[in-house]
Formats: structure tokens, C-alpha cells, sequence
């Protein structure tokens, strides 16, 4: 411990951060020291600081025996945005990336689509054209692009779809966009009986067939917008068909009514990184007991992007004008992490 | 094991039984024997007989290592319909008998709402009346009585209702009409690694208040038919409203939809007794590898009541004439039950 102190000591707000260790240690399961040179840290690519002080003085204080903000195991329920919290957003949406490559992969089989000028600016790769069509547009390029099959030929096309897409500036597979400081909370938060649900913006069908590989996520733990889904027996076989009109749309108001929805439980912590996160961290942290909000703000250019007011994906604005009042943490890309992606990534084919 | 083989052997079908309990002993984890008098039977009030046998040798095929049929834990998937499957369902669905109930109470307080003849019917306690409206008036009444309120005030209502709501024959509360070997079955299925969740015709948000008490289910495993549901803060306070308008009706080919939304996987196990679970048994069993489809016959009117094809609640039809040749496991309740309810039961009050 003196050694750890030692160390310790020259960050930001060590007695917070000690006692929390302390606490930890003391009343039931430790978990690993806080300092990042410790081969233990649960958290090595968040820098010292007052952020990481309140995330692990959160989870010991929510998951220690006997401390007074006690929670039982079921109630542990942890929900994170994926788009722009869990994974890189910029340019665009990964799911928009897969519709305008599907739009294209639709128009070489059926040539006539490009007569509607939406599919047409789609097949183009232009997604500027398609982001001005408004919701309207975007909601009837999924419908097209995501929908007229089967749950399992959707879950193949997206599969194979993300062995090789790849982002247009990273010049990593979009699968090697993940933010490895948020992977290793959640795997904190899992070692310490939390569950932890996606809820996300994007389609729920399409993220399934990545969550696990990606976040460890099994598919019952993901929840996001939904195409309407119908029941028939094709030659014999029983299909789930998705049919091109959305269903819900689980985003901003939406993100509480998916949770309850799904869980039938109000979570204790929520994540996300912009005003489509409002409600969800609103209805997270007005629950009684101890609550953890957190806010990802990007600002950094350097080693990813720097966007929120006025961005057209992940728009960071009334949120951000909120957290401090609500007690909401926000994070800062630049200066909480040190590290943004994985180590091992899979770079592009080409 | 001598001794176990004595008792055994004057049942039917001796050796596929003591060959289950044989290859769950040899296998792996042991379960409990197969016998109703050794005192670790896990289904003791299941009678010796083939059905008997088929569950035992389904669960042990499924949950032992190195079988041929051996499932990862993941995928340990049963879903169980509730109404006639986990409790009784008649003369009428208890959440029908809540909403009457609920109807006469609206009444009592807002009497100009006796002017639509379907309330003043409810308000009545017509369920016959009501049912004759068909499916359109039944919605109709679950909007009015189900909802215009936030979820926690809705289930703080039917919390209450449980309390001291009664059958009208049996003179138990509604409460104590579980089935005990629909219990025991679900407690062997969990001990042996697998999810057991509900897939109801009735409300989510109404069965989640008791299937934890009842059935050792937690909310997040309970799926079933909703209202519209919207986010809205008032006086500060962040709720989910309840609106008057049914959303998704998880019933018949409804019930794969709802487990593909909520879940995401196939189950492997699927037990219903109606033809409103024909999609689901379907759906279930067409997959790969070893399945479980099981029909419970309601054909004890002794102890229960006895009913199938032409039963308004829980008509079974379809169902039971596919049921040989899609190797469906009919339950008899009078033969195959030596008990239908627990043995400790709440009476009614008064």
C-alpha cells in the first residue's frame, strides 16, 4: 500500500481516489489498485484524475458489502450509447456506411432503383445528399436497404459486410474502432456483477451480430430501433421476415421506453456522448440511491475527432449545457484517456 | 443404485428412464433420480411415464458434457407461455378478471363512463359480454383499464389487486393457481443452466409485478403484448405513460417476433397448451439439434378443468392434431400430474 501511496500521490484528488481503493480493499472483493502502473489496474487506459476517481468510487460503492449505496446484483444495470460512446461515429454513422454500400450492392442487381434520387445519392456513397433528406430519408434508405429479407440473410449480409468495411480516414476495419478505455469499464463493471446493455440509435439486428465479438455483449443485451417483424413459413421453413418500415425508433425519448421495454428495471448508470442520450442518463440518474451519469465528449482531434455542438452525427448541445447540475461526469477524450482504440487492430485489406 | 433400479423398474418405459438418470450420473453434474420417492426427484410431482422420461432425458441430452446434444450454457433457452401453461386460465384470464375488476372501479368513479355498453359490461362483470365484442372490444377494454397512467403507478395497481384477488370457484387467490410441476420443471431447467422465460398473450408490464414471487422469473425475462409507451417529465419527475393503445400483441405468430426482439436467439425448449403457441412450439423446434416442443392438455376436470377445442380462453386445436408428427410432447394433466397446485396456497379472505 505505501509504495501505491507514493504513487498515487501526485494526482489530482488522491484522498478521494485512496479511500475508494481503501474501501474496496476492506469491505468485501478488492478489485485491482487504481494506479496505471500496477499490472492490476481495471481501468489502465484512463489517466488519474477526478473522472476515474468517481467511476471506481461508484462501482465500490454500489458493489461493496455492507457500504451504505449497497445494490443488489439484478440491479446492477449498466446501459451505454453505442455510436459515438462505444465506437467511433465520424465521418458518419457505421450502420449509415453499411446502408450506402448495401444501397450500392442493390442498385448493380436492380438498376431501375436509381431512379429514386434517394437511393441514387445512397448508391453514390454520398451521405451528405442522403443526412439532407431529414429523418424522412434516412428512415426510407433502412427500410430499403435493412429491410425485405429474413433475420438470418440480414444477419449473414451484415456479417460478412464487416469482415472488410473499413473506415474512409482511419484506414482500420470499423471493427477496430472501438474505444478500448470504454471496454475496459465494462468489463469493471462485469467483474463486479453489473450487466451491461447497449441501448443504441442504430438497429438492433444489425449491432447483434458484432456485440459480442466486440464488447462481449450477448444479444439479448442489446437493444436499439427495430424494423417491423413478421412470422411465415416459407417452404416448409419457419422465417422471421423484416419488413421495410420501422418499427421503434429507440433513440433520444425512446432510449427509456426501450430499457423498460426489454428489462422492466430503471438502470443505476448510463453512458452516452450526445443529446440522443439525454433521456436515458435523465431517467438513469433520477432513480434513488447512488446513480452514475457520464457524458463522452469528443474533443480530440488528434487521435479521433473533435465535434458537438453543432455536429450532424452525435450532436453534443443540451446535454452537455446539463451535466453540470445534474451531477452528469463528463469525460474528455483528450485528457481521460490514454489510450483511444485497441492496440491490436485489423488494418484495411488494401 | 440397486435399490433406485428396484423402484424404478415397475414403471413404463424403465429403461429410457434409468438410462437418463444413468447418463446424467456418468456424464457429468448428476441430477437428482428420476424416482418420486427418493427425495432429490426433481420433478416429484410429475408421474413415472414417458412424458416424465422425456423431459429428464432432454435435459440431461442438452446440459451434459460430452454429449452429442450437448448446448453451451448461452444458448440454454426455454420460453413458456403463461396463461393455462404456468397457471390456470379458467373460466376466464386472470388479467381479464383484473380488468373487470379494474372497469368497475373506473366506474365507480367516473360514472359517464357506463355509457359505452363494453365498460358498463366489464363494470358488470360480463366476461361474457365482453368476449362476445371479439378481439377489437378485449383491446378496446385493456386501453381503457390498462392504460392513461405511468408504469410504476400501474404496477403499484396491480401489486395491490394480487393482494386479495380471487378465483371464483376454486377459492384460492389467483396467486396460489401456479402449477406446481410447471414449477418444478423450471427450477430443474435453471439448475441445469438454462433461462426460463415467459412468453405471454397477456401484458409484460402486468406479469412482471408477480413472476418474480411466482415463478423465480425476473422482469427482464418476462415478454408479452404492450401498450404504447412514451417519456415525459412532469413537475420534474422523469415517467413512462402508459398509452391507451396496444402496441404489439405477443400472441401466435406475434410470440416469435417477441422473443426475437427481446432476445435474439432461438430457444431450444418451448411449452404452451393453446393454439395462440402454435408460431412459438413451431419456430422453437424447426431449429437444429436437439428441441423440446411440450403441450400441456387441460383434461383434468377433477382437479382443474378440462377443455381444448372449443374453449373461448386457451383454445387447443391446431395445435394438438400437429403435435405426433412434429414430435410434440402432449401432457396429460390428469395422468401425468400427480398434483396441479402447490401444496401451500393462499386462501381467499373472506
Amino acid at each position: 500500500m505505501g509504495s501505491l501511496f507514493l504513487r498515487l500521490r501526485g494526482t489530482l484528488g488522491i484522498t478521494a481516489s485512496f479511500l475508494a481503493v481503501l474501501s474496496l480493499v476492506a469491505m468485501g472483493r478488492p478489485i485491482a489498485a487504481a494506479s496505471p502502473q500496477a499490472a492490476g489496474d481495471p481501468l489502465p487506459s484512463w489517466r488519474e484524475g477526478p473522472v476515474k476517481q468517481r467511476l471506481l468510487a461508484f462501482v465500490a460503492a454500489v458493489s461493496t458489502k455492507g457500504s451504505p449505496d449497497y445494490v443488489p446484483v439484478p440491479e446492477r444495470l449498466a446501459v451505454f450509447d453505442n455510436d459515438g460512446t462505444l465506437w467511433s461515429e465520424q465521418p458518419m454513422y457505421v450502420q449509415l456506411a453499411f446502408a450506402l454500400d448495401r444501397a450500392r450492392t442493390l442498385v448493380a442487381q436492380q438498376p431501375e432503383l436509381a431512379g429514386n434520387p434517394l437511393i441514387a445519392a445512397a448508391a453514390a456513397g454520398d451521405a451528405r445528399a442522403v443526412m439532407a433528406q431529414g429523418t424522412r430519408g434516412v428512415l426510407d434508405l433502412v427500410a430499403l436497404t435493412h429491410g425485405g429479407m429474413d433475420t438470418e440473410t440480414f444477419a449473414r449480409i451484415v456479417r460478412d459486410w464487416f469482415r472488410s468495411a473499413c473506415h474512409p480516414s482511419l484506414h482500420r476495419l470499423f471493427t477496430s474502432l472501438t474505444f478500448a478505455p470504454m471496454a475496459e469499464l465494462m468489463e469493471l463493471l462485469r467483474s463486479r456483477g453489473f450487466r451491461t446493455v447497449i441501448v443504441t440509435g442504430g438497429g438492433t439486428d444489425f449491432l447483434r451480430v458484432v456485440a459480442a465479438e466486440l464488447y462481449g455483449v450477448p444479444p439479448e443485451q442489446v437493444i436499439g430501433s427495430t424494423l417491423r417483424t413478421t412470422y411465415a413459413v416459407q417452404g416448409g421453413v419457419p422465417v422471421l421476415l423484416r419488413r421495410p418500415e420501422v418499427a421503434f425508433i429507440d433513440d433520444g425519448p425512446g432510449k427509456p421506453v426501450g430499457i423498460h421495454t426489454a428489462l422492466g428495471r430503471r438502470p443505476i448508470a448510463a453512458f452516452g456522448n450526445s443529446d440522443g442520450d439525454f433521456e436515458m442518463l435523465e431517467w438513469t440518474t433520477a432513480g434513488p440511491g447512488a446513480r452514475l451519469g457520464l457524458i463522452l465528449h469528443h474533443d480530440d482531434s488528434e487521435r479521433e475527432f473533435a465535434y458537438d455542438r453543432k455536429s450532424p452525427f452525435g450532436r453534443l448541445d443540451r446535454a452537455l449545457a446539463a451535466a453540470p447540475q445534474r451531477g452528469w461526469t463528463v469525460v474528455s477524450m483528450r485528457n481521460d484517456w490514454t489510450r483511444v482504440y485497441p492496440l491490436s487492430a485489423n488494418p484495411c485489406p488494401r
